[in-house]
Protein backbone atom coordinates (compact mmCIF):
# COMPACT_ATOMS: atom_id res chain seq x y z
CA UNK A 1 0.00 0.00 0.00
CA UNK A 2 1.52 3.22 -0.95
CA UNK A 3 1.89 5.99 2.00
CA UNK A 4 0.16 8.97 2.75
CA UNK A 5 2.25 11.75 1.39
CA UNK A 6 4.04 13.43 4.48
CA UNK A 7 4.44 16.71 2.86
CA UNK A 8 1.36 17.63 2.60
CA UNK A 9 0.27 21.00 4.28
CA UNK A 10 -3.41 20.69 4.92
CA UNK A 11 -4.62 17.52 6.03
CA UNK A 12 -4.89 14.46 3.71
CA UNK A 13 -6.25 12.33 6.48
CA UNK A 14 -8.76 15.01 6.81
CA UNK A 15 -9.49 14.69 3.28
CA UNK A 16 -9.22 10.88 4.04
CA UNK A 17 -11.55 10.90 6.71
CA UNK A 18 -14.16 13.10 4.85
CA UNK A 19 -13.84 11.17 1.24
CA UNK A 20 -14.81 7.79 3.26
CA UNK A 21 -18.50 9.14 3.01
CA UNK A 22 -18.17 9.10 -0.69
CA UNK A 23 -17.74 5.61 -1.81
CA UNK A 24 -17.11 3.14 1.47
CA UNK A 25 -19.94 4.48 3.49
CA UNK A 26 -22.52 2.19 1.57
CA UNK A 27 -20.07 -0.89 2.26
CA UNK A 28 -18.56 -0.17 5.99
CA UNK A 29 -21.50 2.19 7.80
CA UNK A 30 -22.06 -1.23 9.88
CA UNK A 31 -18.81 -1.11 11.16
CA UNK A 32 -18.55 2.49 11.95
CA UNK A 33 -19.91 3.18 16.00
CA UNK A 34 -22.33 6.23 15.98
CA UNK A 35 -19.73 8.76 17.27
CA UNK A 36 -17.18 7.66 14.10
CA UNK A 37 -20.22 8.40 11.83
CA UNK A 38 -20.89 12.02 13.20
CA UNK A 39 -16.74 12.88 12.90
CA UNK A 40 -17.74 12.20 9.27
CA UNK A 41 -20.61 14.58 8.93
CA UNK A 42 -20.15 18.04 7.11
CA UNK A 43 -20.26 21.46 8.56
CA UNK A 44 -22.85 22.61 8.26
CA UNK A 45 -24.94 19.80 9.45
CA UNK A 46 -26.94 19.22 6.55
CA UNK A 47 -27.52 15.95 7.13
CA UNK A 48 -29.68 16.39 10.34
CA UNK A 49 -32.86 17.07 8.39
CA UNK A 50 -31.12 15.87 5.10
CA UNK A 51 -30.90 16.74 1.39
CA UNK A 52 -34.65 15.94 -0.27
CA UNK A 53 -34.70 15.39 -3.69
CA UNK A 54 -38.05 16.19 -4.84
CA UNK A 55 -39.24 14.04 -7.78
CA UNK A 56 -43.28 14.20 -9.45
CA UNK A 57 -44.96 12.58 -13.03
CA UNK A 58 -43.18 14.05 -15.72
CA UNK A 59 -39.69 15.90 -14.75
CA UNK A 60 -37.07 16.11 -15.86
CA UNK A 61 -34.58 13.38 -14.90
CA UNK A 62 -31.79 14.99 -14.51
CA UNK A 63 -33.05 18.11 -13.07
CA UNK A 64 -33.41 15.50 -10.14
CA UNK A 65 -30.71 13.11 -10.26
CA UNK A 66 -27.95 15.45 -11.47
CA UNK A 67 -27.85 17.45 -8.05
CA UNK A 68 -28.62 13.68 -6.40
CA UNK A 69 -25.49 12.05 -7.48
CA UNK A 70 -23.46 15.03 -6.29
CA UNK A 71 -24.70 15.42 -3.28
CA UNK A 72 -24.38 11.59 -2.44
CA UNK A 73 -20.98 11.68 -4.21
CA UNK A 74 -20.01 14.26 -1.28
CA UNK A 75 -21.06 12.16 1.11
CA UNK A 76 -24.56 13.74 2.40
CA UNK A 77 -26.88 10.91 1.92
CA UNK A 78 -29.66 12.64 -0.14
CA UNK A 79 -33.05 10.64 -0.70
CA UNK A 80 -36.19 11.05 -2.96
CA UNK A 81 -39.37 12.84 -1.71
CA UNK A 82 -42.56 12.69 -3.23
CA UNK A 83 -46.08 13.98 -2.59
CA UNK A 84 -47.04 10.51 -1.72
CA UNK A 85 -45.10 6.71 -1.30
CA UNK A 86 -44.80 4.76 -4.27
CA UNK A 87 -43.14 5.28 -7.94
CA UNK A 88 -43.19 8.36 -10.05
CA UNK A 89 -42.28 8.18 -13.91
CA UNK A 90 -40.23 10.48 -15.15
CA UNK A 91 -40.24 12.43 -18.64
CA UNK A 92 -38.08 10.32 -20.37
CA UNK A 93 -39.26 6.71 -18.76
CA UNK A 94 -37.78 6.17 -16.04
CA UNK A 95 -39.33 5.15 -13.00
CA UNK A 96 -38.50 5.92 -9.48
CA UNK A 97 -39.08 5.05 -6.25
CA UNK A 98 -40.02 7.64 -3.52
CA UNK A 99 -38.34 6.87 -0.46
CA UNK A 100 -39.82 9.39 1.52
CA UNK A 101 -43.02 11.25 1.51
CA UNK A 102 -44.20 14.89 2.00
CA UNK A 103 -45.93 13.04 5.40
CA UNK A 104 -42.20 11.75 6.18
CA UNK A 105 -40.78 15.12 5.54
CA UNK A 106 -41.69 18.15 7.86
CA UNK A 107 -38.40 19.81 7.52
CA UNK A 108 -35.29 19.18 5.30
CA UNK A 109 -31.82 21.03 5.04
CA UNK A 110 -31.56 21.15 1.40
CA UNK A 111 -34.56 20.87 -0.73
CA UNK A 112 -34.18 20.38 -5.11
CA UNK A 113 -36.96 20.91 -7.04
CA UNK A 114 -36.50 19.46 -10.05
CA UNK A 115 -38.37 21.39 -13.91
CA UNK A 116 -40.75 19.95 -16.41
CA UNK A 117 -42.98 20.81 -19.12
CA UNK A 118 -46.32 21.17 -18.84
CA UNK A 119 -46.28 18.46 -15.76
CA UNK A 120 -43.96 21.68 -13.52
CA UNK A 121 -46.90 24.17 -15.00
CA UNK A 122 -49.12 21.58 -13.51
CA UNK A 123 -47.19 21.32 -10.47
CA UNK A 124 -47.84 25.14 -9.96
CA UNK A 125 -51.57 24.73 -9.41
CA UNK A 126 -51.43 22.01 -7.12
CA UNK A 127 -51.56 24.09 -3.55
CA UNK A 128 -50.38 20.75 -1.50
CA UNK A 129 -47.02 20.83 -3.69
CA UNK A 130 -46.69 24.78 -2.88
CA UNK A 131 -47.49 24.75 0.80
CA UNK A 132 -45.25 21.50 1.52
CA UNK A 133 -42.30 23.95 -0.20
CA UNK A 134 -43.32 26.68 1.44
CA UNK A 135 -43.35 24.70 4.89
CA UNK A 136 -39.51 23.45 3.88
CA UNK A 137 -38.34 26.41 3.15
CA UNK A 138 -39.31 28.23 6.21
CA UNK A 139 -36.37 26.07 8.42
CA UNK A 140 -34.37 25.31 5.11
CA UNK A 141 -30.16 25.86 4.50
CA UNK A 142 -30.78 25.99 0.77
CA UNK A 143 -34.14 25.78 -1.16
CA UNK A 144 -33.36 25.26 -4.76
CA UNK A 145 -34.43 24.91 -8.12
CA UNK A 146 -33.23 23.25 -11.37
CA UNK A 147 -34.51 24.40 -14.35
CA UNK A 148 -38.07 25.09 -14.33
CA UNK A 149 -38.04 24.22 -11.18
CA UNK A 150 -37.73 27.97 -10.95
CA UNK A 151 -41.78 28.19 -12.00
CA UNK A 152 -42.80 26.64 -9.01
CA UNK A 153 -40.71 28.37 -6.31
CA UNK A 154 -41.71 31.04 -8.17
CA UNK A 155 -45.17 30.33 -7.95
CA UNK A 156 -44.82 29.85 -4.20
CA UNK A 157 -43.84 33.65 -4.23
CA UNK A 158 -40.34 32.47 -3.49
CA UNK A 159 -38.42 34.45 -6.08
CA UNK A 160 -40.06 37.53 -5.12
CA UNK A 161 -37.36 40.22 -5.05
CA UNK A 162 -34.42 38.29 -5.81
CA UNK A 163 -31.90 37.89 -8.85
CA UNK A 164 -32.82 34.02 -10.28
CA UNK A 165 -32.18 31.81 -13.39
CA UNK A 166 -34.69 29.19 -15.01
CA UNK A 167 -33.75 27.22 -18.19
CA UNK A 168 -33.10 29.70 -21.37
CA UNK A 169 -36.79 29.36 -22.74
CA UNK A 170 -37.92 33.07 -22.12
CA UNK A 171 -36.33 32.82 -18.79
CA UNK A 172 -36.35 36.93 -18.40
CA UNK A 173 -40.53 37.29 -19.01
CA UNK A 174 -41.22 34.20 -16.71
CA UNK A 175 -38.74 35.37 -14.03
CA UNK A 176 -40.29 38.64 -14.22
CA UNK A 177 -43.95 37.54 -13.99
CA UNK A 178 -42.64 35.48 -10.62
CA UNK A 179 -41.21 39.06 -9.89
CA UNK A 180 -37.87 37.87 -9.64
CA UNK A 181 -34.78 40.01 -11.10
CA UNK A 182 -34.24 37.53 -14.17
CA UNK A 183 -30.39 36.41 -14.44
CA UNK A 184 -31.30 34.85 -17.84
CA UNK A 185 -28.94 32.39 -18.75
CA UNK A 186 -26.81 32.29 -15.67
CA UNK A 187 -25.64 28.71 -14.68
CA UNK A 188 -26.84 29.45 -11.01
CA UNK A 189 -27.72 31.92 -8.48
CA UNK A 190 -27.61 32.16 -5.02
CA UNK A 191 -29.92 35.27 -3.79
CA UNK A 192 -29.78 33.91 0.47
CA UNK A 193 -30.86 30.86 0.94
CA UNK A 194 -32.79 30.74 -2.16
CA UNK A 195 -30.83 28.96 -5.25
CA UNK A 196 -31.84 28.85 -8.98
CA UNK A 197 -29.79 26.99 -11.80
CA UNK A 198 -30.62 26.54 -15.55
CA UNK A 199 -31.51 23.60 -17.41
CA UNK A 200 -31.46 20.69 -16.72
CA UNK A 201 -27.64 19.71 -16.62
CA UNK A 202 -27.14 23.74 -14.58
CA UNK A 203 -28.39 21.58 -11.76
CA UNK A 204 -25.01 19.58 -11.57
CA UNK A 205 -23.16 22.67 -11.18
CA UNK A 206 -25.68 24.37 -8.72
CA UNK A 207 -25.10 21.19 -6.55
CA UNK A 208 -21.16 21.57 -7.02
CA UNK A 209 -21.65 25.06 -5.69
CA UNK A 210 -23.70 24.28 -2.78
CA UNK A 211 -21.03 21.42 -1.60
CA UNK A 212 -18.39 24.46 -1.79
CA UNK A 213 -20.36 26.22 -0.12
CA UNK A 214 -21.05 24.01 2.78
CA UNK A 215 -17.23 23.02 2.76
CA UNK A 216 -16.17 26.66 2.56
CA UNK A 217 -15.05 27.11 6.24
CA UNK A 218 -12.03 24.65 5.73
CA UNK A 219 -9.36 27.40 4.44
CA UNK A 220 -9.76 26.60 1.12
CA UNK A 221 -13.43 27.85 0.08
CA UNK A 222 -13.88 24.50 -0.03
CA UNK A 223 -12.22 24.21 -3.22
CA UNK A 224 -10.56 20.90 -2.20
CA UNK A 225 -12.96 18.64 -0.95
CA UNK A 226 -15.08 20.54 -4.22
CA UNK A 227 -12.52 19.33 -6.22
CA UNK A 228 -12.67 15.32 -4.68
CA UNK A 229 -16.17 15.30 -5.00
CA UNK A 230 -15.69 16.24 -9.43
CA UNK A 231 -13.05 14.18 -9.72
CA UNK A 232 -15.09 11.16 -7.71
CA UNK A 233 -17.41 12.16 -10.89
CA UNK A 234 -14.31 12.50 -13.30
CA UNK A 235 -16.87 15.98 -14.02
CA UNK A 236 -14.40 17.27 -16.76
CA UNK A 237 -17.31 17.97 -19.22
CA UNK A 238 -16.18 17.95 -22.93
CA UNK A 239 -19.18 18.12 -25.67
CA UNK A 240 -18.86 16.89 -28.75
CA UNK A 241 -19.88 20.53 -30.39
CA UNK A 242 -20.23 23.98 -29.30
CA UNK A 243 -23.55 24.78 -27.91
CA UNK A 244 -25.60 24.35 -24.79
CA UNK A 245 -26.62 27.89 -24.31
CA UNK A 246 -28.36 30.21 -26.62
CA UNK A 247 -25.54 32.22 -27.38
CA UNK A 248 -23.25 29.11 -28.43
CA UNK A 249 -26.33 27.62 -30.27
CA UNK A 250 -26.82 28.41 -34.58
CA UNK A 251 -29.50 30.93 -34.51
CA UNK A 252 -31.82 28.52 -36.72
CA UNK A 253 -31.38 25.73 -34.31
CA UNK A 254 -32.23 28.37 -31.47
CA UNK A 255 -34.86 29.30 -33.28
CA UNK A 256 -36.70 26.34 -33.73
CA UNK A 257 -36.16 24.99 -30.28
CA UNK A 258 -37.89 28.25 -29.34
CA UNK A 259 -40.64 27.88 -31.49
CA UNK A 260 -41.35 24.42 -30.89
CA UNK A 261 -41.71 25.29 -26.49
CA UNK A 262 -43.79 28.44 -27.59
CA UNK A 263 -46.25 26.09 -29.57
CA UNK A 264 -46.61 24.08 -26.78
CA UNK A 265 -45.95 25.50 -23.45
CA UNK A 266 -46.39 29.47 -24.05
CA UNK A 267 -50.60 29.17 -23.98
CA UNK A 268 -50.41 26.99 -20.86
CA UNK A 269 -47.92 29.37 -19.66
CA UNK A 270 -49.75 32.39 -20.09
CA UNK A 271 -52.75 31.31 -18.50
CA UNK A 272 -51.28 30.71 -15.33
CA UNK A 273 -52.64 33.65 -12.89
CA UNK A 274 -49.45 36.51 -11.53
CA UNK A 275 -48.37 36.36 -8.29
CA UNK A 276 -49.46 38.49 -5.44
CA UNK A 277 -47.24 41.60 -4.56
CA UNK B 1 -47.21 33.13 -32.27
CA UNK B 2 -44.07 34.34 -34.33
CA UNK B 3 -43.70 32.81 -37.68
CA UNK B 4 -40.39 30.34 -38.69
CA UNK B 5 -38.04 31.97 -39.75
CA UNK B 6 -37.82 32.20 -43.27
CA UNK B 7 -34.32 33.05 -44.31
CA UNK B 8 -33.09 29.54 -43.67
CA UNK B 9 -30.90 27.30 -46.17
CA UNK B 10 -31.43 24.39 -44.17
CA UNK B 11 -34.74 23.31 -43.32
CA UNK B 12 -36.16 24.65 -39.62
CA UNK B 13 -39.30 22.57 -40.21
CA UNK B 14 -37.02 19.23 -40.40
CA UNK B 15 -35.81 20.25 -37.04
CA UNK B 16 -38.77 21.12 -35.85
CA UNK B 17 -40.51 17.56 -37.02
CA UNK B 18 -37.28 16.35 -35.73
CA UNK B 19 -37.45 18.16 -32.38
CA UNK B 20 -41.16 17.32 -31.78
CA UNK B 21 -39.45 14.18 -30.55
CA UNK B 22 -37.60 16.18 -28.25
CA UNK B 23 -40.78 16.53 -25.56
CA UNK B 24 -43.95 16.68 -27.53
CA UNK B 25 -43.70 13.03 -28.24
CA UNK B 26 -44.44 12.16 -24.74
CA UNK B 27 -47.49 14.17 -24.80
CA UNK B 28 -49.16 13.61 -28.11
CA UNK B 29 -47.94 10.08 -29.36
CA UNK B 30 -51.30 8.78 -29.23
CA UNK B 31 -52.49 11.59 -31.64
CA UNK B 32 -49.74 10.18 -34.35
CA UNK B 33 -50.60 7.84 -36.78
CA UNK B 34 -47.71 4.77 -37.18
CA UNK B 35 -46.46 6.92 -40.25
CA UNK B 36 -46.21 10.13 -39.29
CA UNK B 37 -44.16 8.18 -36.26
CA UNK B 38 -41.69 6.53 -38.45
CA UNK B 39 -41.01 10.20 -39.99
CA UNK B 40 -39.73 11.17 -36.87
CA UNK B 41 -37.42 8.16 -36.13
CA UNK B 42 -33.89 8.72 -36.66
CA UNK B 43 -31.61 7.22 -39.35
CA UNK B 44 -30.09 5.00 -38.29
CA UNK B 45 -33.17 3.69 -37.26
CA UNK B 46 -31.70 2.53 -33.39
CA UNK B 47 -35.27 2.65 -32.16
CA UNK B 48 -35.73 -0.85 -34.21
CA UNK B 49 -34.32 -2.93 -31.24
CA UNK B 50 -33.78 0.22 -28.85
CA UNK B 51 -31.29 1.23 -26.37
CA UNK B 52 -30.72 -0.37 -23.51
CA UNK B 53 -29.89 0.93 -20.07
CA UNK B 54 -28.06 -1.93 -18.68
CA UNK B 55 -28.87 -1.44 -14.44
CA UNK B 56 -27.71 -3.73 -11.55
CA UNK B 57 -27.05 -2.82 -8.09
CA UNK B 58 -24.82 -1.04 -6.60
CA UNK B 59 -24.03 1.08 -10.18
CA UNK B 60 -23.33 4.50 -10.24
CA UNK B 61 -26.70 6.46 -10.76
CA UNK B 62 -25.44 8.95 -13.54
CA UNK B 63 -23.01 6.10 -15.08
CA UNK B 64 -26.76 5.17 -16.55
CA UNK B 65 -28.94 8.02 -16.14
CA UNK B 66 -26.94 10.73 -17.81
CA UNK B 67 -26.74 8.75 -21.20
CA UNK B 68 -30.26 7.65 -20.66
CA UNK B 69 -31.31 11.42 -20.46
CA UNK B 70 -29.02 12.46 -23.46
CA UNK B 71 -30.81 9.15 -25.38
CA UNK B 72 -34.19 10.28 -24.45
CA UNK B 73 -33.90 14.32 -24.84
CA UNK B 74 -32.40 13.25 -28.43
CA UNK B 75 -36.17 11.12 -29.08
CA UNK B 76 -34.25 8.35 -28.82
CA UNK B 77 -36.33 6.49 -26.33
CA UNK B 78 -34.15 4.09 -24.16
CA UNK B 79 -35.38 2.04 -21.40
CA UNK B 80 -34.04 0.35 -18.65
CA UNK B 81 -32.50 -3.57 -18.52
CA UNK B 82 -31.66 -5.29 -15.42
CA UNK B 83 -30.79 -9.01 -15.18
CA UNK B 84 -34.39 -9.54 -13.75
CA UNK B 85 -37.65 -7.60 -12.63
CA UNK B 86 -37.89 -5.49 -10.06
CA UNK B 87 -36.02 -2.18 -8.23
CA UNK B 88 -32.45 -1.65 -8.18
CA UNK B 89 -30.71 0.40 -5.87
CA UNK B 90 -28.08 2.61 -7.18
CA UNK B 91 -24.93 3.49 -4.99
CA UNK B 92 -26.54 6.93 -4.40
CA UNK B 93 -29.81 5.01 -2.80
CA UNK B 94 -31.80 5.82 -5.93
CA UNK B 95 -34.01 2.75 -6.15
CA UNK B 96 -35.28 2.32 -10.34
CA UNK B 97 -37.37 0.39 -11.48
CA UNK B 98 -36.02 -1.65 -14.44
CA UNK B 99 -38.74 -1.59 -17.17
CA UNK B 100 -37.62 -4.66 -19.88
CA UNK B 101 -35.31 -7.72 -17.86
CA UNK B 102 -32.70 -10.00 -20.40
CA UNK B 103 -35.40 -12.07 -21.04
CA UNK B 104 -37.17 -9.50 -22.43
CA UNK B 105 -34.29 -8.49 -24.26
CA UNK B 106 -32.34 -10.55 -26.93
CA UNK B 107 -31.10 -7.68 -29.09
CA UNK B 108 -30.06 -4.11 -28.66
CA UNK B 109 -29.21 -1.05 -31.47
CA UNK B 110 -27.28 0.34 -28.51
CA UNK B 111 -26.50 -0.76 -25.07
CA UNK B 112 -25.23 1.23 -22.16
CA UNK B 113 -23.30 -0.53 -19.21
CA UNK B 114 -22.64 1.36 -16.08
CA UNK B 115 -20.09 1.19 -13.90
CA UNK B 116 -19.79 1.60 -9.96
CA UNK B 117 -16.94 -0.07 -7.31
CA UNK B 118 -17.33 -3.54 -5.62
CA UNK B 119 -20.30 -4.28 -7.37
CA UNK B 120 -18.75 -3.37 -10.66
CA UNK B 121 -15.98 -6.41 -9.89
CA UNK B 122 -18.85 -8.61 -8.88
CA UNK B 123 -20.42 -7.83 -12.11
CA UNK B 124 -17.64 -9.18 -14.01
CA UNK B 125 -17.87 -12.59 -11.90
CA UNK B 126 -21.24 -12.79 -13.20
CA UNK B 127 -21.54 -14.91 -16.35
CA UNK B 128 -24.99 -14.27 -17.03
CA UNK B 129 -24.34 -10.70 -17.39
CA UNK B 130 -20.90 -11.36 -19.15
CA UNK B 131 -22.97 -13.73 -22.09
CA UNK B 132 -26.30 -11.56 -22.19
CA UNK B 133 -23.29 -8.31 -23.04
CA UNK B 134 -21.78 -10.83 -25.43
CA UNK B 135 -25.11 -11.52 -27.21
CA UNK B 136 -26.23 -8.15 -27.64
CA UNK B 137 -23.19 -7.31 -28.48
CA UNK B 138 -22.92 -9.74 -31.27
CA UNK B 139 -25.79 -7.28 -33.64
CA UNK B 140 -25.61 -3.92 -32.20
CA UNK B 141 -24.60 -0.33 -33.68
CA UNK B 142 -22.65 0.07 -30.47
CA UNK B 143 -21.94 -1.29 -27.17
CA UNK B 144 -20.96 1.35 -24.38
CA UNK B 145 -19.36 1.65 -20.93
CA UNK B 146 -18.91 4.35 -18.99
CA UNK B 147 -16.56 5.04 -15.89
CA UNK B 148 -15.86 1.76 -14.68
CA UNK B 149 -18.26 -0.10 -17.23
CA UNK B 150 -15.60 -0.81 -19.08
CA UNK B 151 -14.57 -3.21 -16.53
CA UNK B 152 -17.17 -5.05 -17.23
CA UNK B 153 -16.97 -4.77 -21.12
CA UNK B 154 -13.36 -5.77 -20.08
CA UNK B 155 -13.96 -9.17 -18.55
CA UNK B 156 -16.44 -9.98 -21.45
CA UNK B 157 -13.35 -9.54 -23.62
CA UNK B 158 -14.48 -6.44 -26.05
CA UNK B 159 -11.70 -4.51 -24.98
CA UNK B 160 -9.09 -6.93 -26.31
CA UNK B 161 -6.95 -4.64 -28.97
CA UNK B 162 -9.19 -2.22 -28.93
CA UNK B 163 -8.19 1.22 -27.66
CA UNK B 164 -10.73 2.41 -24.48
CA UNK B 165 -10.49 4.67 -21.57
CA UNK B 166 -12.49 3.82 -18.29
CA UNK B 167 -13.01 6.47 -15.24
CA UNK B 168 -9.47 7.62 -14.01
CA UNK B 169 -8.30 5.85 -11.29
CA UNK B 170 -5.03 3.19 -12.30
CA UNK B 171 -6.99 3.78 -15.69
CA UNK B 172 -3.82 2.26 -17.94
CA UNK B 173 -2.67 -0.69 -15.84
CA UNK B 174 -6.50 -2.11 -15.72
CA UNK B 175 -7.02 -1.43 -19.35
CA UNK B 176 -3.85 -3.30 -20.30
CA UNK B 177 -5.35 -6.21 -17.99
CA UNK B 178 -8.05 -6.29 -20.44
CA UNK B 179 -5.77 -6.14 -23.13
CA UNK B 180 -6.94 -2.66 -24.37
CA UNK B 181 -5.26 0.05 -25.65
CA UNK B 182 -5.22 2.69 -22.65
CA UNK B 183 -6.77 5.76 -23.56
CA UNK B 184 -6.56 7.19 -19.82
CA UNK B 185 -8.12 10.33 -19.49
CA UNK B 186 -9.54 10.43 -22.67
CA UNK B 187 -13.16 11.58 -22.23
CA UNK B 188 -14.77 8.85 -24.66
CA UNK B 189 -13.10 6.69 -27.40
CA UNK B 190 -15.10 5.12 -30.16
CA UNK B 191 -13.27 2.14 -31.13
CA UNK B 192 -15.42 0.28 -34.43
CA UNK B 193 -18.48 -0.60 -32.68
CA UNK B 194 -16.89 -0.35 -29.08
CA UNK B 195 -17.47 3.00 -27.25
CA UNK B 196 -15.66 3.65 -23.76
CA UNK B 197 -15.96 6.63 -21.72
CA UNK B 198 -14.10 8.16 -18.65
CA UNK B 199 -15.73 8.56 -15.01
CA UNK B 200 -19.25 9.05 -14.18
CA UNK B 201 -20.16 13.03 -16.21
CA UNK B 202 -18.26 11.70 -19.32
CA UNK B 203 -21.41 9.42 -19.71
CA UNK B 204 -23.21 12.34 -20.99
CA UNK B 205 -20.58 13.54 -23.52
CA UNK B 206 -20.35 9.97 -24.94
CA UNK B 207 -23.99 9.83 -25.48
CA UNK B 208 -24.18 12.91 -27.22
CA UNK B 209 -21.17 11.81 -29.49
CA UNK B 210 -23.06 9.16 -30.30
CA UNK B 211 -26.47 11.21 -31.10
CA UNK B 212 -24.14 13.30 -33.41
CA UNK B 213 -23.13 9.86 -35.45
CA UNK B 214 -26.34 8.57 -35.68
CA UNK B 215 -27.55 12.49 -37.12
CA UNK B 216 -24.42 12.83 -39.11
CA UNK B 217 -26.02 11.90 -42.36
CA UNK B 218 -27.92 15.55 -42.26
CA UNK B 219 -24.82 18.03 -44.11
CA UNK B 220 -23.39 18.80 -41.10
CA UNK B 221 -21.86 15.82 -39.45
CA UNK B 222 -24.63 15.78 -37.25
CA UNK B 223 -23.87 19.42 -35.40
CA UNK B 224 -26.89 21.24 -35.03
CA UNK B 225 -28.93 18.39 -33.72
CA UNK B 226 -26.57 17.61 -31.72
CA UNK B 227 -26.46 21.30 -30.52
CA UNK B 228 -30.54 21.25 -30.23
CA UNK B 229 -29.88 18.35 -27.52
CA UNK B 230 -27.40 20.47 -25.55
CA UNK B 231 -29.47 23.42 -25.52
CA UNK B 232 -32.24 21.19 -24.81
CA UNK B 233 -30.13 20.25 -22.09
CA UNK B 234 -28.53 23.51 -21.05
CA UNK B 235 -25.36 21.77 -21.42
CA UNK B 236 -22.69 24.65 -21.13
CA UNK B 237 -21.32 22.95 -17.62
CA UNK B 238 -19.40 25.91 -15.69
CA UNK B 239 -17.92 24.30 -12.61
CA UNK B 240 -17.57 26.37 -9.45
CA UNK B 241 -13.96 25.33 -9.33
CA UNK B 242 -11.78 23.49 -11.83
CA UNK B 243 -11.04 20.36 -11.86
CA UNK B 244 -12.76 17.21 -12.79
CA UNK B 245 -9.85 15.12 -14.16
CA UNK B 246 -5.99 14.42 -12.27
CA UNK B 247 -4.54 17.05 -14.60
CA UNK B 248 -6.57 19.52 -13.06
CA UNK B 249 -7.01 18.33 -9.77
CA UNK B 250 -4.90 19.59 -6.69
CA UNK B 251 -2.33 16.39 -6.66
CA UNK B 252 -2.91 16.33 -2.44
CA UNK B 253 -6.29 15.90 -3.14
CA UNK B 254 -5.75 13.41 -6.35
CA UNK B 255 -3.74 11.23 -3.80
CA UNK B 256 -6.29 11.39 -1.33
CA UNK B 257 -8.55 9.99 -3.65
CA UNK B 258 -6.40 7.64 -5.10
CA UNK B 259 -5.53 6.18 -1.86
CA UNK B 260 -9.18 5.83 -0.89
CA UNK B 261 -9.65 3.71 -4.12
CA UNK B 262 -6.36 1.68 -3.69
CA UNK B 263 -7.82 0.71 -0.01
CA UNK B 264 -11.08 -0.58 -0.64
CA UNK B 265 -10.90 -1.63 -4.20
CA UNK B 266 -7.36 -2.39 -5.50
CA UNK B 267 -7.06 -5.87 -3.48
CA UNK B 268 -10.12 -6.67 -4.99
CA UNK B 269 -9.35 -6.07 -8.43
CA UNK B 270 -5.87 -7.73 -8.23
CA UNK B 271 -7.79 -10.91 -7.10
CA UNK B 272 -9.37 -11.12 -10.95
CA UNK B 273 -8.41 -13.60 -12.91
CA UNK B 274 -6.44 -12.15 -16.43
CA UNK B 275 -8.46 -12.52 -20.11
CA UNK B 276 -7.86 -15.05 -22.07
CA UNK B 277 -5.47 -13.96 -24.95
Amino acid sequence: MPSIPSTSTTSVWQYLARLLVLTLLPFYAHALSHEELMTLQPIPNVKEHGIGIYVYEGMNAMDALGPMQVFSTAGLQPFIVGKTAGAIKASNGLSINVQKSFADVPQLDILVVPGGALETIMQTQDTEVINWILEINKKSVYTSSVCTGAWILGTAGLLKGRYATSNWWRAAEILKKFRAIPQPYKRYVFDGKIVTSAGVTAGIDMALAIVQRLYSHDGNGGKDFTQAVMLDLQYDPHAPVRGGNPAKTDPFVFEAMKEMYDMFLYDWFKLLPPIPK
